[in-house]
This record gives structure tokens, C-alpha cells and sequence, in this order.
């Protein structure tokens, strides 16, 4: 018998996992050249924010919304990933930002980063992987 | 004065920080759609290696051989990044896997990876943020 060594997470159980944690990765793509940043995010109501600062990040979502987010996790022998498929957008809007600032959301050091982003999921994905087991026939 | 609380990690300070690990993930992007991906590396000789099963991420990768590899780590209050943009492409021949097979990686979970890969980094880039530091006029 195989044993189920990779699982997945149901939805409920991804926003969760996000809803606890605070620091993940998010790829984009600007003429189909990856990219990738870790940065500090908060998952609420089934979305997922973060801050920017002026740069390349925010440039390349701005010609490319759609964006890839990842989260995991390693703890007593499993691993947990969360995987977003989404796109992003800038938060503008007043009221917006006021929500944004509610959020209990920092960035990673004390720099100054004003942007305020959005991920509006369009799929999202959770695996349970258990670490150092062997396949049994 | 003004901190200096984002600082960057030479190269050789990169590479050191990949050999020491084995954790990182993995982006790339097909018709300008980004994916990202947890996985175990080896990174020898300046460039990265890893396993992957005949799925998406492959195939992907066969698109679009330009990927973006992050590994991170937060220890004492330091948030190491390493970004690496390169392609990844599969080594097929016999000499090829018998060296992936002398490197000290094994997948996450005991499933059948067959497909060996080597990222070539085009660049490196590495980052020491301290964390938690306010920023000092």
C-alpha cells in the first residue's frame, strides 16, 4: 500500500494557516520574466495584502496584475504550503487605505513603503507534505 | 542619521548562504502567468539544483526556461534573501545524472522526482534586512 505522503489542505484550511501568519512570497512576471520577493502580508476575508515601496514590484504589477503568492510552513515532521493564483492591485481609494491601516500589517524593517496592494485570489491551493516518510509498496 | 537597515550580501556571501541550505522555491512564468513552487536545492559551484516529477512545473519549464529561485532565513533578529535570475534547464545525459546523483539533495517526500534540473544564474542578488529597527532622522 502508497501512503498518502502529500495532501491537500481544503480552503478552509489555507486561509487558516494564512490568517496566522504574516510572512510569505509573491511571484509576478513582466514579459514572461520571473520574479520573486519575501515580504509581510495579512490574509483577511479572502484576501491577501501587503506593502510596497516605489520600485520595480510595484511597476511590474502595474503592467502585470497577475501575480502567484506562497506561503509555507515546516513543523513536527510536516510541511504546509499555500499557493495563490490571483491578481493584484493598488489600494487608492481613501477608504481603502484606512482599511489598509487597520490591518495589523508591517513591513519587514522601517522603511518607508506607501503602497498598500490587494490579492484578489483566483484559485488558491494547499498541500500537507509528511517530511522523511518512505513510499511503501 | 539615517540606519542602514536594508544591506546587500555579496555574492560570495550569497553562495555561501545557498550551500548551507536546502529550502527555497522556485518561480517562473508561461504566457506571462507566474507560478511559484516550495523546494529542496543544492546549490555547488554557482548554480542551483533541484528534482521535480513530469508535471506542470516542468513543462513550464521547457516553455519558458527563465526562472526566478528565493531562498530566505530569519535568525537573530537578520533576514537573509538570496534572489537568483537564471534558466533552468534538464540534464538528460548519463554524466550529467550521475553527478545530480553525488549531491546531497533529497526531495521533500519520498515521491518518484525523476527530472533533474540545473539553474545557471544570469544574477545573484542577496539582502540583510534588520528587523524591527525603527529608522533614525
Amino acid at each position: 500500500m502508497t501512503k498518502n505522503i502529500i495532501e491537500p489542505l481544503d480552503e478552509a484550511g489555507c486561509w487558516e494557516l494564512l490568517e496566522g501568519h504574516e510572512f510569505g512570497r509573491l511571484a509576478f512576471s513582466v514579459a514572461n520574466e520571473p520574479d520573486i520577493v519575501p515580504l509581510n502580508f495579512c490574509a483577511r476575508d479572502q484576501k491577501v495584502y501587503f506593502r510596497t515601496g516605489s520600485g520595480s514590484k510595484l511597476l511590474a504589477m502595474t503592467i502585470n496584475q497577475k501575480v502567484a503568492f506562497e506561503f509555507d510552513l515546516v513543523e513536527d515532521g510536516i510541511a504546509k504550503s499555500v499557493i495563490i493564483y490571483g491578481t493584484a492591485r493598488e489600494m487608492d481609494d481613501e477608504s481603502e487605505r484606512e482599511f489598509f491601516e487597520s490591518l495589523p500589517l508591517r513591513p519587514w524593517v522601517a522603511t518607508h513603503k506607501y503602497h498598500y496592494l490587494e490579492i484578489t485570489p483566483r484559485e488558491i491551493h494547499g498541500r500537507l507534505f509528511h517530511l522523511g516518510e518512505l513510499e511503501e509498496d
